[in-house]
């Protein structure tokens, strides 16, 4: 099956771009994905084929107009894929729903520029408003991007080794251990021994450790999360992430 | 000044990409902003030109080694520039952060790929490792994009209104508040009355209650950290962000 994403954008020619290289560029060729990148801006009415105006109630840049954009949506065959907007005002993009949308049909991803889009258009049509961060970007292109490139890799047959990915940073709600590599001495730095030492227990206890404490130094809230985790299994061992 | 923007990869073919278009495209043209995009692969000392090697330990995939970043890293002519390494055992993005970053003299910024850099590089350079969300990406290539995204549209000259960026999301500690634009009536929808009413007061009251309440059903843990930044306001008074 092929994961099918659809852009709606003002700026088509910003796609695939960066997907188009490495190992999401080499899927797109090998049909393990496609993408179909629609200009918003042909499906204005009028003939300056506006896109945008002014904002109700005053102040600064434009809106986009809910019923262009209602239209170049509707004029998508969605069959059933999630229709994504990416706005700084929606839901943060988590790893647990880039896995969700990866073993689905694809998505519809809706791009926005300027203040973003008239409100009513998230009122009338399905639409999940997802953020990928706390920042301000130029537009949802960038994001858009970042999406699918975090859902493609995902995809079977796209990363090298099929095991790569289940021991990653969010996947067991804690932060990736350290990764060492040869040389074993740089700078006077060492590879720490037990990396050397063979013992395939031991290595994974000294990584769940690495990452326990690295995860309270750096992401105390991803800590809470997972200490809470824990504390609610009712058996009290370790929880697995469901 | 020039935001001098160095980024080092093993993909440089992906810069400037998305950011060759649109607003962030024109004030490259208008050297508001400068890129060097430096394959990292060129400071590999063997004849296979090796960037990484497998992971010390053992697991999936392949660990950049720090050698060969470094000596890539130490060519820069960084000048006072932060170096930012993009990976998701990082410090998350914020706004406040983005803002810093467009302020000064521009980032060098270092993009991994497969399971990441070995950890000796961070302890032997000053890096600042950074994440843009809780998901995982192919490589830094795309948080890179992201990053200088956000700080560009920041610079003097290049989005068109100047208050356009004091009023968004996360400035304020809340999400920005709902837009609307014409048509008044859109699928027996109508804009709110009081962004018609003229009076400016009531509309931006009515913005930030929106703000308000949106942020606090939206994002339970931003509002949460706003409330605590009143409560600790002195004065008891609304406390406008540093």
């Amino acid at each position: 099956m092929t994961f099918a994403a659809t852009v709606l954008t003002l700026y088509p020619e910003m796609f695939p771009g960066p997907l188009g290289v490495s190992l999401a560029g080499r899927a797109l060729r090998e049909e393990r994905w496609s993408l179909d990148a629609v200009q918003i801006r042909e499906f204005a009415t009028d003939k300056h084929r506006s896109v945008d105006d002014t904002p109700a109630g005053g102040g600064a840049g434009m809106v986009l107009r809910a019923d262009v954009v209602a239209a170049a949506l509707d004029s998508v065959e969605g069959q059933g894929r999630p229709v994504l907007a990416m706005t700084p005002r929606g839901a943060p993009l988590t790893q647990a729903r880039v896995r969700e949308l990866a073993a689905g049909p694809g998505v519809t991803l809706l791009c926005g520029r300027f203040e973003g889009f008239d409100q009513r258009l998230f009122e009338a049509r399905a639409i999940e408003e997802v953020s990928i961060g706390d920042y301000v970007l130029s537009g949802g292109e960038m994001a858009a991007l970042v999406l699918l490139d975090a859902c493609i890799r995902l995809l079977p047959g796209v990363m090298g080794a099929p095991t790569s990915g289940v021991e990653e940073s969010f996947e067991s709600g804690l932060l990736e251990y350290p990764h060492y590599t040869r040389p074993y001495e740089w700078e006077g730095r060492t590879i720490p021994e037990v990396l050397r030492s063979g013992d395939h227990a031991k290595i994974a206890a000294w990584r769940l450790r690495q990452a326990e404490i690295d995860t309270r130094l750096r992401r105390p809230d991803l800590w809470e999360r997972h200490e809470g985790a824990r504390v609610r299994s009712p058996s009290g061992a370790r929880r697995e992430k469901d």
